[in-house]
């Protein structure tokens, strides 16, 4: 049964348990389901069973069936309560060439036979030769390639193993022959990073972390999150024993199992029962507790693992509920959507629907013009002086509200003129107009505001053109065009803006973008709600642009060389960059998604997503150099972004000419 | 006029001349002709004129035109007789702002000058800030996006410059903060690749090499051979004073140039006239050699650059000229070509005629059954003993003449089946057999070897079924069919091959796969007359196969692992891989293309090439581990190959399954 009823983690509420062997399969299972798992982790074949390949056995040799047969389970138990164990003693890559000419044609077997299965997934052994793992690469790759959707599942131990006492043993050591190679060899995401490599990071290659009673650091386990983290084995012995005699994983445990939970990652249990006595500990234990796990303990004593499956459901139950917030922006998680064109396109009532919904905004707003309006006009002029403001790409009328709001607070006199191209929604400002009094404040203009002939000079011109990174709806141009209309002295709301950009991880983003198969979608920006992802270096700011701007000629063409460092404590992978933009409204009033400075509850914008080509690999520590433009001709605007380092991972410079994406001017 | 007649080193016979800026550009253009050039390099702008970018301007300020007129040619003349210098205060790197903002401009319009005036090629000077030079490669880009067909030259020093005195000085002290970067820095390869990379390999961006007095070590050089080196400046101080007085250079810059001629590569004369006055060696001189110098001496006079231009066709016209051989291979440099299918298709008349001119190839097979029979046959049987020789892919009957040639000189009797497949190839066999008298010895059969039901056994297998690869076109699969009519002592010949590999530089080769605009152009392997390459490591062996094979079940799939030690003294880029085969025939007799073995004068194959899906960078002295698969199917024969090291040059997996070039059974 599931740990919980809720929802919205996805498949993390179905917990699987590694089983031994069993020939009578239909035992195995029925034990984990009634033990309350929903699915077992359990060999194909028996473990310790090692087969010639077909190629070193004379022709016409009796071969017996190499594992029990398939009408043991129906195909739906196959497929949706078994993952698939590979055997353990597969060694593609051995020294030993007889073993790994058998292990590299029982790995080809097995797969093949779970895929006959239908297995939803297989748990795959760690590479036996961490970073000489090719030909065990190679057969995965192969049937990665293949028809069937099966997903294949590496297991990687979340923590260095302990190298072994003789390294001059087998192949291992001549990968570690370096100091280098030694450091690679006792990073597990080392392993996994060669073989995701060598199979061109396939979307149904993923990770099943093993987690040991250590853990290693906390940034050495937030390196999985931009990766494809499908299961995490839970080992008993990783239990500790509460005061109430039952298991209990350790805080830094839960902690990493609730972060598991809540990005859909299943929990696998492994590993013999320690906790099969939990009366030892009642004398010290609570009345009322006692009594209320009498169940549990019956429950217990036939299955030695329902303790274990009880404390993963009470960790998952304990989660706290989804703000309402976040139940909104689940479905948009990870989810890649082309950015507004809003000069070429003219927005759907939905969308400024949506927009509208963010109260923290126009509350933010609404503080801006409130302080600019004091700043503005003192108290003696309070009455006599009107301040004339022009809400530049007015939409449905959210900023002529909020600065009537502000109008009122500040007791100071205002005169509105809301500029819309959009001719749908001006239909919706001309009605507002009516019903909410605006008559004789308000004046609504249907125009480009880069082409309106104001009848009057403005003090504040108010606007939200403001994109996921800033400038890439091209505010920077409208308010060029807009401001001819304000007084010298005038003020632009917002004043500022700032994009900022940091390297990450994220396995999926990039997988998505390749799914469209063509060039252009690699060199296309996207507005994403990050969510399975790992930053690996502190933002840096990117473009600038300030209003008024009161250049001579003004030139919003922008180049900026960002050096980072790099700062996950091992190799990482760069799928690409996050950006951001923090806005100042008007002083200390800021609009930000920058994370440092991310203004609470705002949910407007979600950050941009600008791919690479190629995914590469980044040294623990590596200064990451990279070039970005803001191009602009004479009708369009458009990004062009480059990696310049580490040297071997430079890659082309991406969008030139602005030739798959740009935003039409 | 051209260095010289000859015709096979393309462009190379034009030689060019660099010019100061010139208002008249007519007259400069004459005095190069009339000293003997063919083209100038000549300032497109004046070198000082820097100019703000237009963004920099108020607007509506009046703009002098920036150069003189594009009247002052034909377009034919700039096209043909001028390349463009773009100026050298460009710098659009530049830690100062605006001057890295008016550079970007002034490169923009000069280079959009070049393209208006149809220039072939235009000079690109070094770039400012090495390893720092995002911004210069990103206008390059753009260029090189656009329609035009201009090459671009990329002016880089062969040997480092000198260190600039305070490091602490502008960008490039960053880019140089770490020892590594200092390192980089004064490699100007390095520069080159940097921006080469940035602007994605882009087949007309090329490099103009500019030679000092000193030249760097051969080695260092070599790594040019892979590039698409385009013209070589030689500066008239590298040029030393013979004993006649004449201007000569030290002989590594001859050698080096006649490397250069021979590839194709233009020469460009940079610098004022050091040699005015070769009179003054006359006394000392040869009475003979001044007479024959007179006409020289006189136009020297009105052309101080003319002894260097004789200096430059003496060596030019000094190159011995090209073997029949060379001639007849010239067509095929660097020309990719698909490798044969011989067992799924039918070779054609002209590809038998192409092979059997192939003197060398035959007469060592003959020496190989010529020793085979000795060894077999005593000579007290040499009369009673009948040797039964099976030529197994016969074609149009080479090696059936080859052997009949080796029993004559070795006085022992035999008995040949020809068998061949291809029914085309077998009526030439049939009226050979009659016209040559072939009856009662040779018996022609139309059969595939896997399949034909042979009425003896045979002493000897004779085959030439090799690839350039070894076993690429099957042979091994093809020799297996056959072996079983080959008695328990029977021999193969040949008795075993061996394939190698190893890591190369080639611009050419990868810009050509990727001209296929597909995936499956980049995992397929081809034959090519390596000429313009470079290569990175010794070769190593990959896959050996004996014949014949005894074991129980044959297994013809292989897998191998191999660790190059780079030995380029820098960096370089490895575009894939070339790889060779080495045949013993029998014993002591070999036929070899492995290029420390190559058998002389034999052309039957050219190397194979195995690409990759992107060019990557390899630090020096790195070690490259290369994983390669030879895969088998029921119907099909696959190479996978894929690169595991340097870390971060790891690449997927080439050609999974097959699915992009296999040869079928």
């Amino acid at each position: 049964m599931p740990l919980g009823k809720r929802m919205d983690f996805g498949d993390a509420k179905y917990a699987g348990v590694e089983v031994a062997w069993a020939c009578d399969i239909v035992e195995t299972l029925e034990n984990a389901l009634t033990t309350g798992f929903d699915f077992v982790m359990a060999p194909l074949v028996h473990p310790r069973f090692r087969r010639p390949a077909p190629t070193a056995l004379p022709r016409g040799t009796f071969q017996p069936p190499f594992t029990r047969s398939d009408l043991l389970l129906g195909s739906g138990q196959w497929g949706g309560q078994v993952v698939g164990k590979i055997s353990p003693w597969i060694d593609c890559d051995s020294a030993n060439a007889a073993l790994a000419r058998d292990s590299a044609a029982a790995l080809a077997q097995e797969l093949a036979w779970a895929a006959h299965l239908s297995l939803q997934a297989v748990a795959l052994p760690p590479p036996q030769q961490p970073l000489n793992a090719a030909n065990y690469a190679r057969v995965l790759n192969e049937v990665l390639g293949g028809v069937a959707s099966m997903a294949l599942w590496l297991r990687i131990p979340a923590a260095a193993p302990t190298l072994p006492d003789d390294p001059s043993d087998g192949d291992a050591a001549s990968s570690s022959s370096s100091a280098e190679g030694a450091v690679l060899v006792a990073d597990p995401w080392e392993w996994w990073n060669q073989i995701r490599f060598l199979c061109h990071h396939s979307p149904r290659l993923g990770v099943a972390l093993e987690l040991g009673a250590d853990l290693p650091s906390e940034a050495n386990l937030q390196r999985w999150r931009g990766e494809p983290l499908k299961a995490v084995v839970v080992p008993t012995s990783a239990f500790l024993t509460n005061k109430r005699g039952f298991p209990a994983l350790p805080k830094r445990h839960q902690d990493f199992l609730t972060e598991c939970f809540k990005r859909g990652v299943q929990v696998v249990l492994s590993g013999n029962p320690h906790h099969t006595s939990p009366e030892a500990a009642q004398p010290g234990g609570n009345a009322v507790a006692v009594a209320a796990d009498g169940a549990a303990l019956a429950a217990a004593a036939a299955n030695p693992l329902r303790l274990y499956w009880e404390y993963l459901s009470f960790l998952f139950r304990k989660i706290e509920a989804a703000s309402e917030q976040e139940l909104v922006e689940m479905s948009y998680r990870d989810y890649l959507q082309s950015p507004l064109q809003p000069l070429q396109d003219n927005l759907e009532s939905q969308t400024y629907e949506t927009f509208e919904r963010d109260g923290t905004k126009y509350t933010t707003y609404e503080e801006a013009v409130y302080r600019c309006l004091l700043d503005r006009v003192p108290q003696e002029e309070a009455e006599s002086r009107v301040t004339v403001l022009m809400v530049v790409g007015a939409g449905r009328g959210p900023l002529v509200a909020a600065s009537l709001r502000a109008s009122v607070r500040a007791r100071r006199r205002i005169r509105i003129y809301a500029v819309e191209k959009n001719p749908n929604a001006v239909v919706t400002l001309q009605n507002r107009a009516i019903a909410d009094g605006w008559e004789g404040t308000v004046t609504i203009v249907p125009a480009d505001m880069r082409e309106w002939d104001a009848p009057e000079q403005a003090d504040v011109l108010v606007s939200e053109l403001l994109g996921s990174f800033g400038d890439n709806e091209l505010s920077p141009e409208c308010l060029d065009g807009a401001q001819r209309f304000l007084k010298p002295d005038g003020v632009s709301i917002p004043q500022a803006y700032t994009s900022q950009l940091q390297p990450i991880t994220s396995h999926k983003l990039w997988n998505d973008v390749r799914a469209y198969d063509d060039l252009e979608h690699f060199e296309t920006a996207y507005v994403v709600k990050l969510f399975k992802f790992c930053p690996l270096a502190p933002t840096q700011d990117v473009f600038t642009f300030e209003h008024p701007n009161r250049a001579h000629v003004i030139d919003n063409t922008r180049s900026v060389k960002l050096s980072f460092e790099c700062t996950p404590p091992g190799g990482t992978v760069c799928h690409g960059f996050a950006g951001y933009f923090d806005a100042k409204l008007y002083n200390d009033v800021h609009l930000s998604i920058h994370p440092p400075t991310h203004t609470p509850n705002m949910f407007s914008w979600f950050p941009i997503y600008f791919p690479l080509r190629e995914p590469f690999y980044v040294p623990q520590g590596a200064r990451m150099d990279v070039a970005m433009w803001r191009c602009a001709g004479k009708h369009k605007v458009w990004y062009e972004w480059a990696v310049t380092a580490p040297h071997g991972a430079a890659t082309p410079i991406h969008n030139p000419g602005g030739r798959s994406y740009y935003v039409g001017l």
